[in-house]
């Protein structure tokens, strides 16, 4: 597990053209032996949404005005129908959402408290980062979930997620201030490592995967899209 | 101000019969000339919903379990769809969100830091109570605006603002423990003066208003709702 986010991370830290062009040829990756059994695959993508809505919350907490505030509250609503969205598949098969969630709590809580950040700037660049990447996984996996749940939970996560007021703030105190881009920046290269950890607890456990190999160009999609987010504020993945 | 708050509160602490008697006698209350301008009320009611947001988001935080932090979600989005609702007709009539709520920080930033609470019930219990008595509030206030805001404003804001989880966690707490039945009480009955005073914010200055007494039945339809509310959980207002 170790040496698996080792490799992801020193990749990230440095992109490779021929990455990118690998990550072209490779799109139509089948993903779905990977895909996990539904209800476990609904109950942490929620849990991570909750999440989600729960660090923008933070965020409006401590905004320092009145209209970041106010455009956050939006994301927030965001977050949160994608999480009641998720809860209601759940709710759909005869799942009690608090029970389908309940493995990924430790988990995902861990994840959050790492990624939380020290203050209002760091906080915004996990939830573009991480949401943006984790929404993507789920997406992705989507794909390999029985009947016709899968195009449904892709729809609803791929939604707009009112992030641009993300990206507004933090190229603006980028821009003022660039000793803050090269410090976000190694936050970002630390957020991906922690990241693409929960992506791969997502998925069966290294033993019961019988070619691991065939999931790393999924990685090399997640990655180049992260570097593709770092890019449009202006930061050095 | 300091005596209008005195008489309402003792009133509170000793609800009479015949005070009730009297507001079923005056439910056609006109209170369209204490409706304030249409943005300011707007503005006023839409961060007023924000602060509600923020107290279940931070109820959902705090939440002891999985399941409380589930139906707290739902409460949470319907307060967080009042204010969005609101902020649109702001919109809807060239208003600046951010600039037509401006003048209300202070007050309801102060009003919610003075109401958040020890802990996780008393916070569920201002929740409850002071958005239940000021969802009534503006809902009242509406009659008076202009055009047909204020029909879509009640409806808005009459909405089911999904707070019965609030209700089924405080009455457990308290039938498990009658000590904190009556501490809950006593942050009851704290609760209703400071929000009766966010109410009377609402309204034009008392030097403006010609006919302060005309007034009077509407806090007593309120304070009697409140103490509906308070003996639903068992609480003696």
């Amino acid at each position: 597990m170790i040496s698996w986010i080792d490799r992801r991370t020193k990749r990230v830290e440095a992109p490779r053209p021929s990455r990118r062009a690998e990550r072209q040829s490779t799109k139509k990756v089948d993903i779905a032996g990977f895909t996990p059994e539904l209800l476990p695959y609904l109950g942490q993508a929620a849990y991570f949404e909750l999440g989600m809505f729960e660090n923008l919350s933070r965020a409006i907490a401590i905004a320092p005005d009145l209209a970041a505030k106010e455009a956050l509250s939006a994301a927030a609503g965001r977050a949160l129908s994608k999480h009641q969205g998720l809860v209601a598949e759940i709710r759909r098969r005869g799942g009690e959402p608090s029970e389908v969630m309940a493995p990924f709590t430790a988990g995902l809580d861990l994840f959050r408290s790492e990624t939380a950040g020290a203050d209002w700037h760091e906080l915004l660049l996990t939830c573009y980062l991480a949401g943006g990447l984790l929404d993507d996984f789920f997406i992705r996996l989507s794909a390999g979930l029985p009947g016709d749940v899968g195009p449904r939970v892709a729809h609803l996560l791929g939604q707009d997620a009112g992030t641009d007021v993300l990206v507004t703030h933090l190229k603006a105190a980028i821009t003022a201030n660039p000793a803050l881009g090269s410090h976000l920046a190694l936050w970002g290269r630390r957020l991906v490592g922690d990241t693409l950890l929960v992506a791969r607890s997502a998925l069966p456990t290294p033993g019961q995967t019988p070619d691991e190999d065939r999931i790393e160009p999924v990685y090399t999609e997640l990655i180049a899209a992260h570097t593709r987010r770092m890019d449009g504020l202006g930061l050095t993945a």
